[in-house]
């Protein structure tokens, strides 16, 4: 597919780096945005470099934030001795939305894939073993995909954590709320029985 | 969906604006533009720029292009008394790729489509009726997408062009090359019998 300018070939090459955008999607969307007016492409490209550059990390969790901690570590009414482990921002707020959760968030930044080059120093671990090691933690609960990169990481940080004396969890893996049996895969009705739980536990609060 | 941070709450909005990218889309997009380096992003940004502020239209058939006249409109061997229209430059790509096509483009920018506020007065019909006025033209074919915006399009052009002496048609209607005829609609399966071929022109040329 030759474009008819290198202009909109260079655009159509930058839209289709994006995770899941492939180069016609990536002309559609080129051709969108010659339509709009040149403040309008501004604010757009601006948006970009604006986040790249003043985004910042909140100093304790890693979640990204506009301040040096961000507002769920600043919040007093959180557990600060209760930390839930996840891969990223998207986990945090995917928590959140289910208000069941009022300790505090530990982001790695990705999780263990040798397949993608990324290995465990290239994650905000360390930082999770010196706040277990300084005693600031009672319990710890390890909420990553249910893949095998992120059974990999669970185990890694498991093998770091426990030789502290804390609680290490990791969330439930069992059939989804609305989910019919006959249509679960074998896996994972396999692990609901084996971690079946008391009936008076198993209501779903809301 | 509270994101911790308005600078990448700015970024996904304005991702989100892009067609067919909703905001979940947009928020693992504008992840991803995070994990980049500054450079990549700023590269990634300024494409837009550059192809808003220095992408020209073609004085003649209105197709983007690096030059006041586009390659095709350019170029001897090309036929410039016979005239495809279509709607935008992903069409020219289209039918450039088929090889059948020997003349020159007209690209309307858009077809009528009331719903959307675009009506004649927005597209670039004058200037298509100007050259047939000045006799540049023997012979145009409407290659429009076959919708209800497409058809009313071919309608107001050919009310447009009839009084000239040149021969209109557009593009055939018809069974597509390897589809099930169980499969195809009924108005299309209807057209390709009122509009049937003689044998003899009915091969598939690559």
């Amino acid at each position: 597919m030759e474009l008819p300018s290198k202009h909109i070939t260079e655009a159509v090459e930058q839209l289709a780096t994006l995770p899941g955008i492939g180069r016609k999607t990536a002309l559609r969307l080129a051709l969108h945005l010659l339509k709009q007016n040149k403040d309008e492409v501004e604010r757009f490209a601006g948006s970009f470099i604006n986040m790249r550059n003043k985004i910042q990390f909140c100093r304790s969790c890693h979640n990204i934030s506009d301040n040096e901690i961000c507002s769920i570590c600043n919040n007093p009414k959180r557990n600060k001795k209760f930390i839930c482990v996840v891969e990223d921002m998207r986990d945090v707020i995917a928590i959140e939305n289910t208000r069941q959760f009022f300790g505090i968030y530990h982001v790695l930044g990705g999780i263990i894939s040798p397949v993608d080059g990324i290995g465990p120093s290239d994650l905000n671990i360390d930082s999770l073993v010196e706040k277990v090691q300084k005693g600031e933690v009672n319990e710890i609960v390890l909420a990553l995909s249910t893949t095998m990169e992120g059974d990999t990481t669970n185990y890694y940080l498991f093998k770091r954590l426990k030789e502290f004396n804390i609680s290490i969890s990791t969330i439930a893996r069992g059939v989804a709320v609305g989910d019919d049996l006959e249509y679960t895969d074998e896996l994972t009705l396999g692990k609901s029985i084996l971690n079946r739980i008391p009936y008076e536990n198993s209501f779903v609060k809301s």
